[in-house]
């Protein structure tokens, strides 16, 4: 987590990092449980979006949740705090400089990070170095590639691209979902199981419509005009096109579907 | 179905059907059965491949599965008769010219069929005629724009795109499946309900890597070589390179995502 952060850290994103929290708990939190009393090291937990979740549904679970931003960590705190969540201890951290002994936690949890990590695997690595033998970790990933939509529109991909090339001049990849089974089994995880987690939004579901098409997928790709604009990676107009094309998917006939990636491995026993 | 079959109705065509159809069963038809007594219109039978899956599934339903080509209707009917199958009439038929009289059937059953019709919407509001208020009608499509894939590979996009063009030019749409819940909406059916279903493929699952990336989707890509290169679509070099691109995504490290698109309506009672 050494590179700047594509996303910002304004107000605006965590209300966006809220609102994707909110509507995709389901779908990517329902079948993560961890048993009474083990540790859990959430890695990159950034506002605590994930972390509320994660605490709650496994209340007799403890857990460490590290950033590398004081800022995000002090937004988690609040949230946490605001949750009534007394299992969950916050710690500032970088990934690749990690304060806690070797084989210290019984499971790790990672979602959202490796995108904006130029070396997913060797973080993936450290982690595992961390997991006692036996122990799971849990990687969740989004992959912009997977963004197809109704109607179709080449404007609305050109500034999909554009988030996908800031990502990647930052030194991540929104592209890594798809990697990760690839990295998970590359850092040596055991019996690592993949399955995608396809965010599809129609009319008949309103509440995604505005929460993820609009609320999430498209404010995010609106967020990176400015970045976008002064890298010289688009024409204003051009992008604007792709805006409203975004913007059109949200109508009665449009769908858009998007794709998370959840791997799950364990930590093979010496 | 008055266009030409871009996929061709070829020997080797049909095997890749039958590897599809065994490879995607659960994934597609897991949750479709239909009351004794019932019946059910299957539109765009093909050589049979859903055909046995479906009355093996409904046994003491009554299936009328209909076809444009007597060739295929020749191998439905035999693959019918190999798998002992006795709740199953194949009839010689035209979608557009259904011999059939109104609201005399419980169901419809579409699958893989709008990828091929100029008319998607007109289609279904023909089948719709056929349906018995209070009938269910159930569309499953494909759609080669959720393709990706690790190793990504431009060359292997452009290999797609060519099969894409190709269906196109007759008529088709071999992005149709995001488009299941506007056609059924427009066509007027009534609680329209949409489901994704992809095929998630990395090394862990190695009947899928051979079954589909391998088997089903290079293999019909593969098939469009020679039609593509004389269309003048693509140069010889650059479709071998994108072919190649596929068949290395079937490697260790290799992952290929692909959705297919299941929408269940019903017909409003009167």
């Amino acid at each position: 987590m050494s590179q700047a952060y594509v996303h910002g850290h304004l107000p605006r994103e965590h209300k966006r990092l809220h609102d994707q929290a909110g509507a995709l708990v389901d779908l990517l939190h329902a079948d993560t449980a961890y048993p009474r009393g083990s540790t859990v090291l959430e890695a990159g937990c950034g506002v605590g979006a994930q972390t509320v979740t994660l605490a709650r549904r496994s209340p007799e679970a403890r857990f460490t949740s590290i950033d590398v931003s004081a800022a995000s960590l002090a937004q988690a705190r609040e949230r946490a705090g605001a949750a009534g969540l007394a299992n969950v201890e916050f710690v500032q951290a970088d990934i690749f400089a990690l304060p806690f002994a070797l084989e210290s936690f019984d499971h790790v949890f990672v979602c959202f990070v490796l995108e904006h990590l130029d070396r997913p695997a060797e973080a993936l690595v450290q982690l595992k170095g961390l997991l006692r033998p036996g122990g799971t970790m849990t990687v969740i990933e989004g992959d912009h590639g997977s963004a197809h939509f109704h109607p179709d529109s080449p404007a609305a991909h050109a500034a999909i691209r554009c988030q996908v090339a800031l990502q990647a001049a930052a030194g991540g990849n929104a592209l890594v979902g798809r990697q990760v089974y690839p990295l998970m089994v590359q850092a040596g995880l055991d019996a690592v199981r993949v399955s995608p987690r396809m965010v599809y939004v129609d009319a008949s579901r309103p509440d995604l419509v505005e929460g993820f098409t609009r609320g999430t997928f498209t404010a995010m790709i609106e967020g990176v005009r400015e970045p976008a604009l002064a890298a010289g990676l688009i024409e204003p107009s051009s992008f604007e096109a792709g805006v409203q094309a975004l913007h059109r998917i949200t109508e009665p006939d449009g769908v858009f579907c998007y794709t998370f990636f959840k791997g799950v491995g364990t930590k093979r026993p010496a």
